[in-house]
């Protein structure tokens, strides 16, 4: 007999849970759709070759693959050979590939510029391990069809916007450019061929330090000039507060970055200052050294921030290549994803419930009708109502109902009228 | 290359169809949740054996399965014989397997009497048709441990308010009960074994007729006598309208059903009655011929149904033996689901958005700051804003977004102020 408990890495949400993680999701939808982002849905399930066309990265080999229907014996023998003739679709590992592909499917129906919203769980065979689950929510935003740094900004003000409206005001974003990157790298002398491996050793700066990565770098086999003249910028003074602006973002760069990259960064600064009420502090700081894994960030990266926790709650960047892999002709596009498991437990209980619930303790008398015409009654005032018979242990009764956001409760004995009964805290 | 569309029998949403979609969601969450149901989350995939244990019915030949990961070649040859050596996981099929799946690993943490809410996909490769999808939402809500009329009750109470709150007064519930049926056959003549072949017989009676019914269970074998005898009782003469009260009932039923379960379906019609204001008119319709599909039904089984359609727009009944299949101990259950895709369908447009959008059509050559921080103003004012350079065809524009649920626009030349801006009507 199988267990009773979900499958391996999987979660069930009891109440509680469940209605704390609504009322998450009510929060940000409604932001986010008070911004011009519209929400779109796509099915859980792509094409297997959709899913496997290298746009995914290492989440490729994280996909659940579904198994064929109506394959016979010989069929399944010939599959040895060939394991993806087991399969013909597979349950999504993020949303930005079915995003490309609905795009793709639906141009002439939607808005030139188009905002998305997707709120939608994804798939992924992680091996098991504290805080990362198989299955996960993702809470995308995209904009689709704007090349211009009008659509970072929207995006950074909306999400700033959402997490305000969470309660987690003094949120940040850490900003830079895949293409500072590549300058930058350039400019130390690194070759082109080794740049990806240089920036996947540039990401761990946060956990190694300079030490670390500089050693890392040498030990890899990088060009020792450029290794040189990358420690030498690393170990270099600088001036503790840099601004957002032409001159703070260039104090933070080697000699030799192009000034499109930074108008489009100062771009996105004085749009999103504007749009947070013009204030003199930007919630932006330029960070030269992120890097963000997924490989098809063409332009501008950002993560989000938050003084309460040393982990990003979100982040993004532009995949302006992506689309036309889909669609046959190039597309400019931007992305951020809102951490929302992260959020979730951040929140915590303080994302708590209305508390407006009242529980209807009834004697076991009490006739049926006259308890649903009380409950109707609690109803239409505008309450949630739990109907529940005395038991022996009132006070763990109430217990439960609290833990499940109940505020306070009535009692009903048979002939009286729940209008004249006082509510009472259950607290 | 695969196609750009989604997978076959499966769905995009677009953003004004998302949009109706989660409208109708919340109105029903938000009525279910005030009469005091809690709304749960499972995950999308169960183990390969919960889903094929015999309780689905014919739902479990149509359940997709997931490739079980590491597979080699000589596992995949190995499973020729036995496919389901291919899978160790499937999506489910429907949200009442994964419910008894829930409280047997929950019960502790849960309410004696738990009222859940499940509002979520399931997955059956059908035939593709119209209206049958591969992926579509279920909404159910199932009270578990509770025998009596009271949870009937309160599931009907809260569906018929859930369909007045989307503006679907009306409706009323047809009504019978699994153990009429046996009693009613058993009055007939027809032996045990030949009853499951008749209900499926008597299930066709809307859409054959009494003459259809009859000549199918004569052709099928039916007991002679008992055939004759259930024809004589569908013949006989009956009064138009028989009241949801014992008397109404027994006249609709041939001598011999028992006391006791008329004495339940009456108590359910007072409660609902009661619940619904006393009125003398009570939204419950008994059915003595009303079957149901699935094989689970132990006692009470219903239909809503409104009239402005010949379909019914849910349904439900009582299923004590299954929770103890997966607990080891009986616990009685009765449950209710919503046909949530029928009622968007029949909703249609009327579903429509609350049209508090403003676009905001702007100049080529407004600062990205101001054009930001106009935006940010009318977001504030409790506006949702959409922002788009002015296009040749503005017109097209408008049209485009009145679609998405805008419902007037604001032009924004340079140096222009927002706030002194006369938003106009896009109709």
């Amino acid at each position: 007999m199988p267990t009773v408990n979900p499958p391996r890495g999987m979660r069930d949400f009891l109440p509680a849970d469940k209605a704390r993680r609504e009322r998450v999701l009510a929060v940000v939808r409604e932001r986010y759709r008070a911004h011009g982002f519209d929400e779109i849905e796509t099915p859980v399930m792509e094409e297997y070759g959709r899913l496997h066309a290298g746009i995914g990265g290492d989440n490729e080999k994280l996909a659940y693959n579904v198994l064929a229907r109506g394959l016979d014996a010989d069929g399944i023998r010939a599959a040895a050979d060939d394991p993806a003739a087991l399969t013909d679709l597979g349950l999504r590992y993020d949303l930005t590939v079915p995003l490309a592909r609905f795009y793709a499917s639906h141009r002439a129906e939607l808005p030139t510029v188009f905002r998305a919203i997707q709120i939608a769980p994804v798939w992924r065979a992680e091996r098991p391990q504290k805080g990362r689950y198989r299955q996960f929510v993702q809470c995308d935003i995209d904009i689709i069809g704007d090349a211009t740094p009008r659509a970072e900004a929207e995006l950074m003000a909306a999400s700033l916007d959402a997490l305000d409206a969470l309660g987690l005001t003094g949120a940040s974003v850490r900003v830079n450019d895949r293409r500072v990157l590549d300058e930058m790298l350039a400019t130390f002398g690194f070759a082109e061929a080794e740049r990806p491996g240089v920036l996947i050793t540039i990401d761990k700066l946060d956990k190694l330090g300079t030490d670390g990565v500089v050693a890392e770098l040498r030990e890899r086999g990088a060009t020792p000039a450029a290794a040189d003249a990358f420690e030498a910028f690393l170990r270099r003074p600088q001036a503790d507060a840099a601004g957002f602006d032409a001159d703070g973002i260039r104090s933070r760069l080697p000699e030799g970055v192009g000034d499109d990259v930074i108008a489009h960064l100062v771009g996105i600064g004085e749009a999103v200052r504007a749009a947070r009420g013009g204030s003199a502090e930007v919630p932006l700081v330029f960070d030269p050294f992120l890097v963000r894994g997924m490989g098809y960030y063409t332009g501008t990266i950002f993560e989000l921030a938050h003084p309460s926790v040393s982990y990003s709650l979100g982040g993004g960047g532009r995949y302006d290549g992506m689309i036309g892999r889909f669609l046959g002709s190039d597309v400019p596009a931007v992305g951020f994803s809102l951490g929302f498991e992260r959020l979730v437990d951040l929140l915590g209980a303080s994302a708590g419930d209305d508390r407006t619930g009242i529980v209807l303790v009834h004697d076991r008398d009490v006739p049926l009708p006259e308890l649903l015409a009380a409950k109707s009654h609690l109803v239409e005032t505008g309450s949630r109502v739990r109907l529940d018979q005395r038991p022996k242990n009132l006070k763990a009764l109430l217990e439960r109902a609290a833990a499940d956001g109940y505020a306070s409760f009535v009692t009903l004995r048979a002939g009286e009228d729940v209008r004249s009964a006082e509510p009472r805290s259950i607290d």
